[in-house]
């Protein structure tokens, strides 16, 4: 796989969690795709096949590693329309409480502060930032917020599946499990954004109602594809917003009386036309990373990784992880006791190829281990950081 | 322009309305972008200038064919998306009335019927689709149906810059004037799905609140990038819904206590990720379509091809083309007095390597002329029908 990826071999690269690299058989295949299309078609009766196979085997792929069936797995263009998209359709009522994780996206944030704003719906806070310790305190330490953030009111909680800055793993079946007792049954929204690709998410993603994932992050596809698991709820009781000919029974005529044009199954929540090539560069980089090992082997690899670089930078002086054990992913988040801002951090180590990102709440540097990671490499982030 | 396109080469093709072919060089600078952002990054410090300047570079393109400041430009995947996106955040109020016209994409139309059910709002047609004469007769049509179809709640019109279905050209800047006369100053959302690429575009565009249009159509470039221009009192008074990193000043932390955490310009309505790639494509083919000749000139070559094989049709027994006059713009929509149904002659004619598309509301076959579009194509269509 590294080998593969041009990205990673003139440059020492710690930004999985913001963007993976792209394989150069990803890359082919795309073009492939392309230029099978305009074979093909662009636009006539020999190419619909095509296309429709091409559609169908990546929401087949994308749902069987979300262990959901297919008609659950709605493709879409980046996590955020993936959260976003089906969040506008739920069916709240005025005064109805949002909880949302003090480690979510501002993106979604954003989104959520927006709806409450028009639908009169309260946000509250559920903290999670504050979990330091292992696994099991986090997950203990979790529901223990989850207890107290939930009202009789809660309609929808919103948890990231992995924590973007402190690298934490949240407990989202258990979640799904408390909320399912609660009156309400509120809707469990988990952003996906650093999970998918990187450890196994069947579990989680399919006890989630919304749980959205982009392709271009750990699993290493192209920009501007992903999909977004959905439960049965959210099927029948959420209604599309931002519809196109994809969110259509039929597609062909406009029916203004209708109620109920959409289809019933993932495709409601689909737009329309989006860039079908880059399907074959995102199942090619899945396939490629198969070949790594499954998907609890690759999980084992990233950790021993992230596990050596945490333990090295835990033993430099000035040098605080987030973290106060070894992370349970890829991610490792970290602060240094000096005056150098984390930009300015990134942008010296960067003059060197070393590629790491600085987050600003908390105020942090995150560098992020993937199975292509070598040795090497986190041996010379950590010398680099030395010398801070 | 013709000869750079694969999909030209090997059948004879009239579904521009459709999609358009993907010139080799456009896949080409796709390859090269995509392989550029591995290079620098792909989420460096090193990465950002080429992909800001990607970015703005079409930014500007865009905005400059669609005749407004960079300002009021934002991306968008596809047509739909930058219609609906803006449509969900304008100032309505219950009983706010949305005036369609009876030739609307399925998909707006649906969008509209959802807005409207959830914010109490209530949906007039507009009847355009009768309209078969010449474009003074249709201008005039157009401003007596909107005089009649206008009430005093009346708050938002949609009507498309060029029928789908008939290949009429809408007066835009003419409906535009008028509602701007009216109490309510309604706003105008005009799909430009057929129009952008095809004719010239600026005035209708600048005049409009909303001129959604997709790149993947008329101006050749690949599926999955569009725009949308945006005047700007829908940049004052319209709200973001779809929001993600892109819409927000501070990408870096959620803030909670934000009113207005939003970008003032076209930014506040795009999202998140999306394929940067794209654009070098999108770009390139419109760099190609120059290279046949300035916008009004490409106009004129497509209206001789759409009139000649409006006549040709026009001479055959037992068709009978949409309109009473050859066509303002390259769809040239028809109907065939026999009992095959429109879909069966699209497939018996794409046997013979012929792509035409059929239309269900009115039900026609419609055939688009390009600039790449030539005689002996056209030829070969009308001899094709004759055996019907």
């Amino acid at each position: 796989m590294r080998e593969l990826c041009p990205a990673l071999l003139n440059k020492t690269y710690f930004n999985y969690g913001g963007q993976g690299p792209l394989p150069t058989p990803s890359l082919e295949a795309i073009q492939a795709s392309w230029r099978r299309i305009q074979e093909l078609g662009p636009f006539t009766t020999d190419v619909w096949p095509f296309i429709g196979a091409e559609v169908s085997s990546t929401r087949r792929r994308l749902a069987e590693l979300c262990g959901v069936a297919p008609h659950r797995l709605a493709l879409s263009e980046n996590v955020t329309s993936g959260c976003v998209l089906p969040l506008w359709g739920l069916p709240f009522v005025a005064g109805d409480r949002l909880l949302i994780s003090d480690c979510e996206h501002p993106g979604v944030v954003a989104a959520c502060v927006e709806l409450a704003r028009r639908e009169d719906l309260v946000i509250d806070t559920l903290p999670v930032q504050q979990l330091r310790g292992d696994q099991p305190s986090t997950d203990a330490g979790v529901m223990d917020a989850l207890e107290q953030g939930l009202t009789p009111r809660t309609r929808l909680v919103v948890l990231s599946h992995l924590l973007w800055n402190t690298g934490q793993i949240m407990p989202i079946t258990a979640v799904a499990e408390r909320l399912a007792q609660h009156p309400q049954s509120p809707f469990l929204l988990v952003d996906a954004a650093q999970s998918f690709g990187q450890i196994p998410v069947q579990q989680a993603a399919a006890a989630a109602d919304i749980y959205a994932f982009t392709g271009h992050k750990w699993a290493c596809g192209p920009e501007g594809l992903g999909g977004v698991a959905l439960s049965e709820r959210v099927l029948a009781q959420g209604q599309p917003t931002v519809i196109g000919w994809r969110s259509l029974r039929d597609e062909s005529k406009a029916d203004l009386s209708s109620s109920d044009p959409f289809h019933h199954d993932s495709r409601r929540f689909e737009v329309a036309t989006s860039c079908v090539p880059l399907m074959a560069g995102l199942r090619r980089s899945l396939d490629l990373l198969d070949q790594e090992g499954t998907g609890d082997e690759r999980w084992t690899q990233i950790q021993s990784r992230s596990e050596a670089l945490w333990q090295a930078l835990n033993n430099l002086d000035g040098v605080t992880p987030l973290l106060q054990v070894p992370p349970a992913s890829g991610l490792v988040s970290f602060q240094l006791r000096h005056d150098a801002p984390p930009a300015e951090v990134v942008r010296l180590l960067g003059q060197q190829g070393l590629w790491i990102r600085d987050l600003a709440d908390p105020s942090c540097l995150r560098a992020c281990t993937h199975v292509t990671t070598t040795e090497a490499e986190a041996e010379a982030l950590t010398t680099a950081i030395t010398r801070y």
